[in-house]
């Protein structure tokens, strides 16, 4: 019973909060449906009014688990909020609903709570892309709070939620591998750090050791709270919100919000376009027979593959050597 | 006392295995200097020698350390060595020789091993193109065995290691991030696997929960051993020689080292022209005025990102919505 939705039917169902409208137009998004460039265009004067959480960490450390628990009290409050998960790993993205002891379900049938996993295999502007849309049309629906929850401490991962308002980085007893990249300056320090699991024996030790690495760091004006948490009883949930909010105080009180905003949103288009730049350069090389006998002479060690590369720029994106010196004007 | 290098002594010193001669050549491909591209171009017909074994892992686990107790061993069978490092927290980047007690310093002296860490700030074609053009050099100077040392398991760290034909992943007990992240299915399966300070009581339960995860991949045709080991003392160096040692006997006796090496190349030079163009657009984006001023109508959510974005494509890289079709033929 599939309805086609008109751009115009949409507009008016994100604007109205509907949920089969928001649905819509984050299959849209998911499928990189011209639709949704023009839905996206429609919106996004009506954008920039709703809080961004974004939520990250390695795999298995229960950041579903907390954003779920967190939505609870959020929504106690009468805040609405929107989910979006870009972690192919998260119980949300596996609709993993049955058996989950913090009970998504419960919030799957609050009409203020809108959760969504996405798939972007073959998105052209990658997840970045994807990720900027989808919390553009929630923020258009009226959501006052956003939670987008990414895997990991890579850079793909980090431009997901470059948009993010307040970075919550979710480590548990065990993620020896995180603390070893924080300090050694390999991972970007967040906002608020929660380390879930704390009846774990191992994780006030672990806190402890975040706590002397964040010490290092002496230039910021934000020191990092670091929060012990379980998700499962909710222990720590309130003192995280609290320092969630803290730090969303601390950027409106030293007016930086609306720095970080701006720089946030020149950082997304950057990473959009650097993501369509790559995915336009493997569709070449994937489809041009005069690009694949040039990777054939490279691997014949008859073209030197930096000179392959001169010429690939140079065929896919007319860009020549020098070009460095500024824009191209031809 | 700089010696300028002409093109020609470079070359000849690095077919002859001129330490001087490599250190020179490396610094030039560090610096992206021109000559460095006219210098790969030259040797390039002569590469293809070396054989390369790709050492990733979290920052801490002594992957330096087992690099040079490998480099020990293979020195005794008279094999030549090169080490390039590009892990910005490994002690060879740090140049920490005194007191590490692996005596790094005994390689710097032997004349048929060369190491080399290297800063890559800048870089027009990142990481990707520094670590291929120092391997390039390497080999073309008549090394027999590259060890490329990076960090991590993102997909940047990825793309430096496209070009090794092992790989080699280093945990240590404590690493549940990588285990979880191998299990995740995001962290990619490699050749060979270490489990190094195998002296910590956890190191057995570590070996035994990689071995698990790997059990439930069937599709491969190679399954890839795990060592445990203790770089600081040698024990299981011999072991981890032999079992890398097997991977390029599979590789040469199954045919597929060279349809491997292929595949590297092909990917290596995506790697290199996808973060040509990712450079290319930092800049035109920091340069130009015109860009600078569709970034702030995004910001004052006057113009949506996304036509931001393909505003900025065109510029930078003349390519049109739709282009996706074919390459430009314009």
């Amino acid at each position: 019973m599939a309805r086609t939705w008109t751009l115009e039917a949409l507009v008016e169902g994100i604007r109205g909060g509907d949920r089969r409208a928001l649905a819509q137009a984050i299959t849209l998004v998911e499928n990189a449906d011209p639709l949704a460039y023009e839905l996206i265009r429609e919106l996004y004067p009506e954008t920039g009014r709703a809080y961004t959480i974004g939520v990250t960490g390695p795999p298995g450390v229960g950041k579903s688990s907390l954003i779920s628990a967190l939505v609870r009290g959020v929504r106690a409050a009468g805040t609405s909020v929107g989910v979006v998960s870009v972690d192919p790993s998260s119980p949300f993205t596996k609709g993993a609903l049955l058996g989950d002891r913090i009970r998504l379900a419960d919030h799957f049938l609050d009409p203020e709570v809108f959760i969504r996993s996405m798939g972007t295999r073959g998105h052209l502007g990658g997840l970045a892309e994807a990720t900027l849309q989808a919390a553009l049309v929630l923020d258009a629906a009226g959501k006052e709070l956003l939670f987008l929850e990414t895997v990991g401490a890579g850079q793909s991962e980090v431009e997901v939620i470059t948009i993010a308002d307040t970075v919550l980085l979710v480590l548990m007893p065990g993620s020896g591998d995180s603390i070893q990249a924080l300090k050694a300056g390999i991972m970007e320090i967040p906002d608020v750090i929660a380390v879930n699991k704390r009846d774990h024996p191992a994780a006030k030790t672990m806190v402890n050791e975040v706590r002397s690495i964040l010490g290092l760091d002496t230039e910021r004006d934000w020191r990092p709270p670091i929060v012990l948490t379980e998700a499962v009883t909710g222990v720590g949930i309130a003192e995280l919100w609290e320092e969630l909010e803290g730090h969303r105080r601390h950027l409106e009180e030293s007016g930086s919000l609306a720095e970080r905003r701006a720089r946030n949103l020149a950082g997304e288009v950057f990473a959009v376009a650097s993501a369509r730049a790559k995915a336009r350069l493997e569709e070449a090389v994937a489809e041009d027979e005069e690009l694949r006998r040039l990777l054939g002479e490279v691997q014949r060690r008859e073209l030197d593959p930096l000179t392959a590369v001169r010429e690939i720029m140079e065929k896919v994106f007319h860009l020549r050597d020098g070009d460095g010196d500024g824009p191209d004007t031809r």
